[in-house]
């Protein structure tokens, strides 16, 4: 290399080329919820409110712990066989796939075979290559509001269009502590909405942010309006062993025709407290539909991490053996009882959990002093946005605001609520719990 | 569930649903290169010849040895450390662009920084984002010929559309062993092929499957000609540490504007022979390029994982210290040397493999018996697949037909060739060898 490239390497003072990229990326700027919250806790961590104390962080939903002693064995003997770190099949490993279908054979009361289930890499790809799969340009998908956010660029990159369909709160949620099942759809709202350019619905149960899981009698309605109108359901199930109600229901399983439109995604990293793993896979009744999964799946990341592909078939026969997960809803429901014990201790209203491990709290009888000053890019944003804020700054405590999962002019519905994540060791929730009841002061 | 909904699930005799999936996926249905010679290989392992006999596969790039020790150390230490298993930062963990810096400063003769380098699901995902970043619908990406087959379906899967280029092997190919650098690029060709729609061009260096390294010289044509029409260089170098040359050159090097337009793909699985680990990285001298290229990772596959990041974080570390890289090389031109000497033997000509780990050889002079019998899918393809198939059934040896890397209107070039895999262990190599020699009974 020459002297002066080299110096024109360093400095970088070469003008920069005019590049138009994927309009996509410059139409949608906003800094998303993750960016704005995490920015806002490492500036809030050196104030004066927060000096000497530890900042507590219940906003993003992973893990302060590790996964299970039987997953992170299973992941060392995997890597010490060499044919393991090697490509996987594209549509998974043997061994993964057998234990998936010793997992769900019995939930969907079939006898699975490969054909019915595919592996992704994490269930964010695997919602994707679900997308991929079936949509084409123009395409409309149906998304209930509150909404996981990444479904939406997950449509729209694709040239599909989001319609939007709320689950709307019961309207005293402001007053008293409320169930998941009063957060109802509308069900001729819901079937109005699909058109003839309506490829598909996206539903998530146990839903986050809500914490509600669906009932047998809610997804019967959705269900049958989609064989109806033959529209496919995709169905974001990865918190399907986070449930604290009597039992789960699969809308797969609800009828035969049902079951033919359904793709239902779950993920190793909800499920063993590993989302750094991202092992993920849908499993599907209908083989035809479940194929052009696979095949967007091939595109995208021709195959998934295989160690941990391994890892997760012989953790999901050890949890099987041990009653991994029964005890993990008992765990977890213990979790909710140390952090919910701060709101019954103020009166602060919230949405039972059901499932998941989040929780939506209604903040609307905080009262945030006035003239609080907030940062112009928060200062814009929903009254969420600036509850989550005044918290992190004067409590120490990080939650989400969920109004980042509507869109602009349905954001009102829940501009009172933060969202707690609970997926955190006690004793760390205990402490949360101490600072939270410092709220009492702002009441 | 009712007792008929249980029977009809399980028997699964309700009517298909009729959904229009991804056209993509209905207007590409012929079986790809892999399948049909895999499908082969299964069927010819129990025929007459191969009785008794191990079937020799050189077909697929994957490694048939372990990563080297370190590096599986490295992956049981992380999986040790509880938060390595949860998600990383969708730009990569820390640990893993401190790395990379310290990796590829010293070959960009930069100080590269964290904006200079993104982490992806693996190359494949990495080419996936860097076009996903910056295509819009219609934009047009040259891609030379023979090409990975990835590219395409990653290309027309967006909108966009690929333009072809052949890099033209010498036309003596069939009589004598010949040189990466006789297969040329006509630069004026390429120039006249770029219009106002291209975005971006796609090369690999060194070369899928031809084995060539481009030179300084060539690279700078092509690099200049990309500045003069603004055209952004995605550069798939994922085998940068197999190169047989006196070096490897980058071409984001060659110019400070080459440079702005670059987009340079790294491979932990090609580099640490751990294909099954998907972890790769986007290298880029210009930042804003590089940004569009993170966004659309984030949407695709949110974060890479974790564990193995880490992983490969401390790998190169360690690979650095003990000269990994510069031994490895060493040891695939052993590797080569031990495959090559049958054809030396033989006479049969080949390209002089410069880089990779595949070798392109010329099968004109071999005489397969007339009348022998193909299925039909194999009958209908290219001369290359039939020699391929009959390869397999008469030697027991699997290798894959290069015209899989060409379009129908160009397959012409490669029609005599095979590509062999040579990462594989010494021992297997030598029974390749001795396998290979019979082919001495049909020149």
């Amino acid at each position: 290399m020459s002297k002066n490239a080299v110096r024109g390497l360093r400095s970088m003072t070469v003008a920069r080329p005019h590049i138009v990229p994927n309009k996509y990326f410059t139409a949608n700027v906003a800094k998303d919820v993750w960016s704005l919250t995490n920015e806002a806790a490492a500036a809030a961590a050196g104030n004066a409110q927060n000096k000497g104390r530890e900042l507590i962080n219940l906003g993003q939903g992973f893990f302060s712990y590790s996964p299970p002693k039987f997953a992170i064995t299973e992941a060392k003997k995997a890597v010490d066989i060499p044919l393991v770190n090697q490509y996987s099949p594209t549509r998974g490993r043997v061994s993964l796939l057998e234990s998936l279908i010793k997992l769900y054979s019995p939930l969907y009361n079939a006898e699975l075979k490969a054909e019915n289930v595919t592996v992704t890499t994490g269930a964010n790809e695997g919602i994707l290559s679900c997308l991929m799969g079936i949509l084409n340009p123009g395409d409309e998908v149906i998304v209930f509001e509150p909404f996981f956010d990444q479904y939406i660029p997950n449509i729209e990159l694709l040239g599909g269009k989001v319609v939007y369909v709320p689950i709307n709160p019961p309207k005293d949620m402001d007053q008293r502590v409320v169930k998941g099942t009063e957060w109802t759809v509308d069900y001729e709202q819901f079937a109005n909405a699909i058109t003839d350019k309506t490829k598909a619905v996206i539903i998530n149960t146990p839903h986050n942010p809500i914490g509600k899981v669906f009932t047998r009698e809610e997804l019967t309605r959705i269900g049958e309006i989609c064989v109806k109108k033959n529209v496919v359901i995709i169905s974001d199930e990865v918190y399907e062993h986070l449930y604290f109600t009597d039992s789960f229901t699969r809308i797969a399983t609800l009828s035969p025709e049902i079951g033919q439109l359904t793709l239902s995604v779950g993920s190793a990293g909800k499920s063993f407290a590993a989302t750094g793993w991202r092992v993920g896979w849908v499993v599907s009744l209908n083989p035809e539909l479940l194929s052009y999964v696979s095949k967007a799946h091939t595109r995208i990341c021709f195959a998934s991490p295989s160690p941990l592909q391994e890892a997760v078939a012989n953790s999901i026969n050890d949890a099987l053996e041990i009653n991994y997960f029964e005890n993990m809803r008992q765990e977890y429901k213990h979790k909710y009882d140390i952090f919910t014990s701060v709101f019954k201790e103020l009166g602060l209203p919230y949405t039972e959990p059901e499932g998941t491990y989040f929780i939506l709290v209604d903040f609307s009888k905080v009262k945030i002093p006035e003239g609080y000053s907030y940062p112009e890019e928060i200062a814009n944003k929903a009254k969420d946005f600036r509850i989550a804020y005044w918290l992190i700054n004067e409590l120490g405590v990080v939650a989400i605001p969920p109004t980042e999962f509507y869109i602009k002019e349905h954001e009102k519905a829940a501009e009172n609520l933060l969202r707690f994540a609970v997926c955190k060791d006690d004793q760390y929730l205990e402490k949360a719990v101490d600072r939270l009841r410092l709220l009492k002061n702002y009441l």
